[in-house]
This record gives structure tokens, C-alpha cells and sequence, in this order.
């Protein structure tokens, strides 16, 4: 999808591929492929780039320090971008800055887990390790200290520390996306409410519906404040959590409490994807803009209300063998759908492709773009019209 | 801009490209390098592929015959496509099928033209090769007798037929596009008013202001009938000439004769490349679900105005070096703006790229467009605002 930005502003680009058929070296035509944890290769494919940025945080952290320490500016820096590797990390940022969170704490053992629950009205608790978690991986929801092993044998395999956290008994999440260029310009999306399932994203609502104005507001001077205090060069998303009531002991500064962080990307993001079709400027160019330090586009939506829902290979398999299959349906039925699919192989719970659905009544608009996933994924049977 | 929207539908393309830096191969993984007027370079192209499409008119018919008799489908087949390949074929058969044109006639000697002359009532009249003219090019007004041998002279180089055609007192031009799928299915985009320079197409206004909705009509129902008729897949732009008044002779079949067809594009057009960012499905994405006979995406404006303006290297040079350079100025000044940079070196005169507005007021948002192509094109001094 970055990609398709490129195209369009006429940009270059030199892709670094886990391997030769992954999704985006599809479509790009210089594709090196290698390691992201060699330094050579990285250093191989940025020399002579105007700058480097990410499709994930994966690169490790010392390698990002050392390519910019020889110029390569890239985009998010590696003192910024440490945010979205480490939670750990991260969430002391978070406290020094006064940005309102659940409670938290860096844990060694289950006995230290036992004791942050007592200071958090008891179990359960959530577990996540500091580097390397996404998509619900690497996050655990414990119910007691037995329940925390699988957290620790998983760290001590990766090397990662482990968080906990209180579980927040939250209204429903959000997401604040922001466009920062080096230059200190800000482009700030509207909120979006996003719908989780077993820890991966489902579907994404914008303008997040009846969210009050203030606590918007408020979300995006959190990440406009987290992207100016980290120095976050391209998209950042914060993901939020919305309670229902102030959390005490949760708000800090000035925040009524009402929004929690939750986690930070660096990098355009999946409850960003609407933006594509329902926004003037789209995350992926706007992340193109901003890390080549060019104005920002506006990041006003284009209609009242977008709606998209991730396609997921679905248990079915109908359409595991060719997702194209699915075209005819949805097409013929929504003239106005648009479908995204990423040359993936399908596989149970994978992200393939997203679909967008916008327009002026959010129920139609929402009825849409479910049924478009629902259909790709395998879950409507033939007799749904 | 077909890579881009094959790269939204997850659609791998294998081009053939002239040379390995044309600007389409600067974003297809997979191109071949070759001339396509060699049918064994075409077959290694076509192998293997679902659908055969093209961005020119210039591939010799009689290799697309055999590209079909050999099982690939070529769309638009050939015996549509040399209607947008051969004038002469064109006029023909939109006598045939009762289309309003100008007056014509295929001429052999500047006597032939003077003849043809006197039934228009006098020079000048147009010439016009019957194959391979382009932008402007092939395309000569002529005053005299005498000046028709610059036609003739070019025509017997290059082997092609000439057509004689009145000089059509127009008001404007106007571009009717729709999209048709081998199953029979048309979309038709909102008919549009475009501005042409020395032959080059300069400006496009979705819709064409104060069109007459009869009028806007009839140019819809002509296309549509020229796409069923001569059986076209894909996207097909017919270039219409709308006159102050009926033109005596001209009206045929049912028409008012308001409307007169001036060319036929078979494939997108410049003329339609407002509908990437002004309609709810761009021209490029519905030609590829035209070829691939998936069903068409709606071809409405997402916005009451949309403008495009060409950026052409301009003859001052001061961007000639790069492009890009232009980016900063005209970013920041329209947040709304969309840019599209074709990747090409810049020469005067020619396409590089494309800007383009779009909003609720047709002079605001003509102004900023033709602001940012002139900045591009380095018409404006450092003093305009």
C-alpha cells in the first residue's frame, strides 16, 4: 500500500523483503532481498536512499542507531521508534510525560506478577512482552499466578521482558493517528473506533461514533503530544482505550482519565487503513510526505462516515485456494466497495486484504463492508443476498 | 496509474515495456523489455496471462488477430481497436452505425482535398493521418492547396492513409468515457469539458459546467452505443465536439447533431484521469475489472467539481532538473491537493504528470489546480502567492 503512494507521487523505491514473494516485493520493482537483522543489509539498501522507514518494528533497535550515526536519516529515528519496540519502555515514556495509561509494571516472576495484581484490585492481569508482540501475539490475559508461566517460559525463549498491566475494563477502543514531519508538522486523522477479536484488528469505524468532542480532542493532543515529545518522523498510531469512568491513579497531567494508551506504532497502521478511500490524504502518502520532510496532506475525511473491515482467512476454506473468487459477488452487489487484497497465501485468522465501504448513514455503510468481509472470508453461505 | 490500481485489487500485471526505464517500468516487477510490433515478443508477454490490455493504440492489428487466434484474449480485441488505431476505419463506421461527425472524406492528393473543400464550404480544412498521430501530432489545419503537402509528405514516410475533415466551429470539447466488460456491462462516468492546446490536452473540468443535461446525455448514449457496437472491453473515451448550433449535414440517426465525435480512445484516457481522485472508481481500476469481466465499480463523482490539469515541461527550465522540486510549494500552499508525477525526464511540452482539485466551488478549485501546474511547469515567478 505504500506502494500505491509511491506510484502516485512519483517516489522510487527500494524495498528490503523478508523473501522474494512477500506482498510488497509484489509490487515493487527493486526488491533486495535479506535479513532485517543484518547490518550489512541494511546498510546495502539504504545507501543512497533520501531516507528509511518501516513496515513494521522489528529492526533492531542498535542497527537503526548505527545507520543513522552514517547518515542514513531514518524516519522514524531509532530513539523514537525504541517506543513502539519496547513496551517496557514505552510505558515509562508514557508516565514521564504525564499520558494517561493502565498501571503498570515490569515483571520478573509470577510471584512479582501476584504482587502488581494486589496493587490493581487482584487478578486478573495482562501480560505482554516488551518486544517483539503483534497482532495478539505475545499478550496474555492471566487469571492467577499459576497462569503466568506461559508469559515467562515465553520470554525466557525470546530474551523480551514482560509488562503487566491492569486489565482496563474499557467501553471500547480507539485509535489517533497522527503525520509528523521532520520539520515539526503535524497532520492529525479523526478518531476511529476499532473492534478487536482475539487480538487483531476487525474493523475500524471513522469518525469513531458518538465519541464526545473533548475526549476526540483530547486523543489527538495525546498523540500529537506523544509525536512531538518521541520526535516521531511519519505516521504514528496510538491506540487507546475509552473507559467509562475516570480511572483513578490512571490520569496524569491534565487528562480527565477517560483515554488510556494502550500501545504506539510507528508506521502506517491497520485502524489507519480507512483513510485510503475515506480521507483527502492517505496514511500511506502522508507517511511518504513526512519522511521526506514534504507538507503534509489534509487529513480531513471525504464523507461522513468510512467503514473497514479486515479480511481474515476464514475456517471455511471456500475461498482459501483463490481469494479473487470472491470479486464477482461483492462487486455486483456494491458498485461503491473497494476492496484491497495483498497477494498473500490465505491462511485461518491472516490479514489478506481489507475492504472499505463509505457514505452518509453509518448502518448501510457498516452493513456493506461487513458483508464484503464476510463473504471473502468464507463465512455467508451461498443463499445470503 | 494501472500498476497502481492493479496493486489495490492485489492484480499481478506483467508489462511490456519499450525500454527499461519508460515509466511504467520504473513500477511493475515484472516487465519485459521489447517492441511491440514483434509478435514473438508479444507472445512471451502474453503467456500465461488472463487478459491482454494496452496503453497505446499502436500495436499492429493484425498481431492482436493472432494474439486471439491463439487463445489470448485481447482486450479490446482487435477488431475494435482498429477503430482507435485507423481514422479512416473510424469515420467509416460511425457513418455505419449513425454517430454525429464532422464531414469527411479520405483524400489522395491536395486536388482530392480541394474538392472536398467545396462541399464544407471552403478551406481550411483538417487533415488528419489515418494511423499514429498523437498529440497533435498527425494532425494539420490547412488553409490552402498548397499547404497540404506537409500531410501528404508525412503520410507517404510513414505509409499511413490521410482523412479529410471539416473545421468544426465548436464551442468546446467534451470526453464521454465508459468502462464496458465482456459480458455487456457499461459504466458511464459523467461527461466532462476539456481544454486543449496545440493539440495537447491542458485542462478538465468533471462535470462539464453548464452542460446542457440532454446534451450530457446524448454524448453518454453515444459512447455507450459505440462500446456495444463495436463490441469494446474496457475503458473507451470518445472526444466530442460540442457546436453553437446544429451543424446542416452533420446530425445523423436521431441526433440533435449538438454533439459531433471528433476521436476514440480505447483504453484510459487523459481526459478521464480526474476520476482517480474525483469519482468513487478511477478510470485505471475500472479498466482492469472491465478486462478481467469483473463487475464495474460505480463511475459517479465523489464531489460536485473535480479539475485536472496537465503538467507539461514547461519552457523555462527552472524545474527541468527536478521535478520534485516543486513539491514544497505547492504542498504547502493546498493541503487538498493531488499530485501525480509520471517518474519522466522533462522536455518542453511534454506530459509529466497531472495535478488535480476537487471541492464545492468550480472557480476555487480551477484556481487551485491551474496554480499548481503552472508552478510545476515554472510559469510562476518566486513572487506569486
Amino acid at each position: 500500500m505504500m506502494a500505491q503512494a509511491a506510484v502516485g507521487l512519483g517516489v522510487p523505491i527500494r524495498l528490503l523483503a523478508e523473501g522474494p514473494d512477500v506482498s510488497a516485493a509484489q509490487v515493487v520493482r527493486e526488491a533486495v532481498v535479506g535479513d532485517y537483522r543484518d547490518l550489512e543489509t541494511l546498510r546495502r539498501v539504504a545507501d543512497g536512499c533520501a531516507a528509511v522507514t518501516f513496515d513494521h518494528e522489528h529492526v533492531p533497535t542498535e542497527h537503526l542507531h548505527a545507520l543513522t550515526e552514517e547518515g542514513h536519516p531514518c524516519r522514524p529515528g531509532p530513539a523514537a521508534l525504541v517506543h513502539a519496540q519496547d513496551k517496557g519502555v514505552m510505558r515509562a515514556r508514557m508516565d514521564r510525560i504525564g499520558v494517561p495509561g493502565p498501571r503498570h509494571r515490569l515483571v520478573t516472576d509470577a510471584a512479582d506478577v501476584a504482587d502488581f495484581a494486589k496493587t490493581v484490585g487482584g487478578f486478573p492481569v495482562v501480560l505482554k512482552t516488551t518486544r517483539g508482540g503483534y497482532d495478539g501475539k505475545g499478550v496474555w490475559l492471566v487469571d492467577d499466578e499459576a497462569g503466568c508461566a506461559v508469559a515467562f517460559d515465553a520470554a525466557t525463549e525470546t530474551g523480551a521482558g514482560i509488562l503487566a498491566e491492569e486489565k482496563v475494563d474499557f467501553r471500547r477502543e480507539l485509535s489517533a493517528i497522527v503525520a509528523r514531519s521532520p520539520s515539526g508538522q503535524v497532520a492529525a486523522y479523526p478518531v476511529v473506533e476499532s473492534v478487536q477479536r482475539d487480538g487483531i484488528c476487525w474493523e475500524v469505524t471513522a469518525p469513531a461514533p458518538d465519541l464526545d468532542e473533548s475526549l476526540a480532542r483530547e486523543a489527538q493532543l495525546i498523540a500529537m503530544r506523544i509525536a512531538a515529545d518521541l520526535d516521531v518522523t511519519g505516521i504514528l498510531a496510538v491506540e487507546l482505550f475509552e473507559t467509562a469512568e475516570p480511572t483513578p491513579g490512571a490520569a496524569l497531567g491534565e487528562s480527565t482519565g477517560r483515554v488510556l494508551v494502550n500501545e504506539l506504532a510507528m508506521r502506517p497502521h491497520n485502524t489507519g487503513h480507512w483513510s485510503m478511500d475515506g480521507a483527502v490524504t492517505g496514511q500511506f502518502e502522508n507517511h511518504l510526505r513526512a519522511v521526506l520532510d514534504l507538507p503534509l496532506g489534509s487529513p480531513r475525511a471525504r464523507v461522513p462516515w468510512t467503514v473497514m473491515v479486515n479480511i481474515l482467512g476464514g475456517p471455511h476454506g471456500r475461498l482459501s485456494e483463490d481469494l479473487y473468487a470472491g470479486y464477482p459477488h461483492v462487486f455486483a452487489r456494491d458498485p461503491s466497495l473497494k476492496v484491497h487484497l495483498y497477494g498473500k497465501d490465505v491462511k485461518p485468522g491472516r490479514k489478506v486484504g481489507h475492504v472499505t465501504a463509505y457514505g452518509d448513514d453509518l448502518a448501510e455503510v457498516r452493513e456493506r463492508a461487513r458483508h464484503a468481509a464476510a463473504w471473502f472470508r468464507g463465512d455467508l453461505g451461498d443463499e445470503s443476498e
